[in-house]
């Protein structure tokens, strides 16, 4: 069965920072109200995957925002699910062909950490960064711990009024 | 006197790491052959200001690369010029009225640390950074010390056949 792809779809500040140092996305608040593609990504992928932080600040938002996708939970504690989710623990290649196994063909991994262990893993595909202007000197990294050394090959760059840029890269 | 307009022309990885963790700077090499930009900058500037430790590399070189411009190292031990280059020490404002009234203009802020240090003091005014199509996972960071939260506005976007992104901001 082919392994589905995965691609992530982040915002950093130049000194490349995820979020602020207690978490907080205010420095991207500014940047929200303009069109930067996010719903056309969306659109291509079938099933999301992501971190317990990520699931936990999700549960907080008032409407289940996934209700058109699978989800993919990375836990090693069950649970019951609320949204028709489903919690899967292992490695990337394991959590792949599960999600193969189950129709997975493009799969959206959300969330600093997921992401950095699939990249470490070899196990992202592409990856969409919207680059804001703003340094922020401290912060959560990109890659929040190192996922190791990769090329890439830039696929397009955007650059938008507010001058964020948006980058997107095949890995590899 | 006024006081003199500073920028940086920086290197990157698109995890915003400007060199290896050892201070090495491999990972740009398969980017220099490439026509950045690089001497449009320097021609546009008529001092160069540096740390003590891009200066002793620097001295390192077969050639003295600065013979045409004011150089000035920022170290608190005084030495024997040998190319003309001058020994300052203290607060960047201080610096610049210094270089000012040896009729400084544009100065170019190079290496890690002086930039971070006149960032963080509100004295740069402008900053290119070139990020190369790499992950490094690892490494020194774009700014070395926290430099504090800075809005920047971005001038221009150029992208390279290699992938390379050469952003160019002012500062605020």
């Amino acid at each position: 069965m082919e392994r589905p792809r995965v691609s992530a779809f982040l915002g950093a500040s130049l000194d490349g920072f995820l979020a602020e140092s207690d978490g907080g996305l205010g420095f991207l608040k500014p940047f929200e109200q303009e069109e930067h593609g996010y719903a056309a990504f969306y659109a291509t992928v079938d099933t999301l995957l992501m971190g317990r932080k990520t699931y936990e600040t999700v549960l907080g938002f008032e409407a289940w925002p996934f209700a058109d996708r699978r989800v993919a939970v990375l836990t090693h504690t069950a649970r019951t699910p609320r949204f028709g989710e489903r919690f899967l623990s292992g490695e990337p290649t394991e959590v792949l062909d599960v999600l193969a196994r189950q129709g997975a063909r493009h799969v959206y991994a959300d969330g600093g950490e997921v992401v950095t262990q699939f990249l470490a893993a070899g196990c992202l595909d592409s990856l969409v960064v919207s680059v804001v202007p703003v340094i922020l000197g401290t912060g959560i990294r990109l890659f929040a711990s190192s996922p190791g050394r990769h090329a890439l090959t830039l696929e397009s760059v955007r650059t938008l009024a507010s001058g964020l840029v948006q980058l997107r890269y095949r890995i590899g």
